[in-house]
């Protein structure tokens, strides 16, 4: 029973904006193929994933299951006449583009289909810090701003996935007159907090800019009132920061005080105790998706 | 079979912070007694409480099973040592009260124990205007403001209950100057839109004051954007609004106007195109939390 069960493979694909990510595992996640695709148009890079898939079969076996991470917004409902379609997107040429068709054709297997943060908070669950908790948030700080949830051992969702970059938040007394990046709303998460928001006040970069500048000081009080919403809306257990922005060193630390100022006492005692447990960084940076997309697809195998 | 289970009895409380409202009835959830006991020191609104269960177990019969819907904080961890208490709470002589241990010492019966909005949001699932809705957010806008969130079919619970009321929001531009009325923050949705702060801004009572005065305008403006808020943070399928508040002629399509204003675009169509079914009010204002303490029973009984 039990060769039967490792020999069994699943395929991944981590979809972002920039790159594609495809691997092909063993039943117990470990990776035998990976390949980096850049997101280009999407019939060049999808056929660059079948490839992938085609060279891996040859190499290492069929798979029985596929999983997608993808970037959104995305058709979630499974009973939507554009169920597994990318919808609407900023992305040149990928709106309207069937994921989940494209590859449940090529390679005839089951296909599992979720959104780039809820892949990575399964892979957090599966395999990350968060291991064996079942309420937390994991939320990425990149480009964009995303959190999926985790309540009670399950993803979160609703009519569609979750928009939490697009929480109306209140500006930073010393930024007031800063554009948002967000095209929708002039005072939301992502238009004032995301990593291209960073960029539009800063063009030649942050990383190297103290966290005293005033760009930081502003960024560690929205990173902060994210925490503090995140614990008041969904109480979780532990809240883990992944994402580009979230890599900038003495970051965290800082997030932690101006958390505890804001909250101001109104909290569990086991977040006010010990707030460096609570508000913790990814360990999987980079590998979250991944390891979320093979999740999915052991979901369906 | 039939004659057996709807023989059954069931007891709830809804205990508030003004009243509590006792009932027993039968499976099928038919009122049988029921009595409300005013909010006053614990050990006389309990044994009033208990009271009322001893003369209806002489004349309906015995109940199976009790559900409290509780006013908080709570204690919600069944393996803490003070489960089922109100822990620290302004409420003068509540803190540290054991509900679920005086009433399961009283009845000897299984108690069921959520809060006081969870009850409700449980109510609204089981005989409301979501019934058979599995997504979807119950918000009250009383004295306080809270929200009892279902997904999944399940209500959403972590570490301790939502405490949705204290997110931080910015304030409306016609409002700078405005005291809140949470001790903890400056600009929380409780402090700035709750019932007993609109009392602190008007005292002689703002539900004569047309929804033009400034006071109203502020109030559309909050609970639009906590309704826009709830929308990216849970995405519901039907934001409910129950509460004192809400009892205002006229709020309602205000409510909705704003928020389409404040959300501009960034929603599931299903919403944008028809947002008067999808922000509803209560259909159970008023007993929502002791229908919803009935279900708690129910799923101990």
């Amino acid at each position: 029973m039990n060769s039967i069960s490792t020999a069994k493979l699943l395929g991944a694909i981590e979809a972002g904006g920039t790159k594609f990510i495809c691997v092909i595992a063993n039943e117990a996640g470990e990776i035998l193929m990976r390949r980096t695709i850049p997101t280009e148009q999407p019939q060049k890079t999808l056929s660059a994933c079948d490839d992938f898939f085609v060279e891996a079969k040859l190499r290492c076996g069929s798979i029985s299951a596929l999983g997608i991470g993808s970037f959104g917004p995305i058709e979630l409902n499974p009973n939507a006449n554009d169920y597994g379609y990318i919808k609407q997107t900023p992305k040149p040429g990928w709106s309207g583009t069937n994921l989940v068709g494209f590859f449940s054709q090529k390679l005839g297997v089951p296909v599992a289909f979720d959104t780039d943060v809820n892949a990575a908070a399964l892979g957090e669950h599966t395999h990350g810090v968060t291991q064996g908790c079942d309420n937390f948030v994991y939320v990425t700080v990149g480009t964009g701003i995303g959190a999926g949830v985790i309540s009670g051992g399950l993803l979160v969702q609703g009519l569609g996935h979750l928009e939490f970059g697009h929480i109306l938040i209140p500006r930073h007394a010393h930024d007031v007159n800063a554009v948002s990046n967000c095209p929708f709303h002039e005072n939301c998460l992502e238009g004032l907090a995301s990593g291209a928001s960073l960029n539009l006040r800063a063009p030649s970069g942050v990383s190297e800019l103290s966290l005293d500048h005033p760009i930081w000081i502003a960024e560690i009080y929205y990173l902060a009132l994210m925490c503090a919403n995140l614990t008041q809306i969904y109480a979780p257990e532990k809240i883990v920061l992944g994402g580009g922005v979230m890599l900038k060193q003495g970051l965290l630390p800082k997030i932690h005080a101006e958390f505890l100022r804001l909250v101001n006492g109104y909290a569990h005692e086991r977040i006010l105790e010990k707030v460096e447990s609570y508000i913790v960084p990814s360990a999987l940076d980079g590998v979250a998706g991944v390891v979320g997309a093979l999740a999915l697809a052991r979901s369906v195998s």
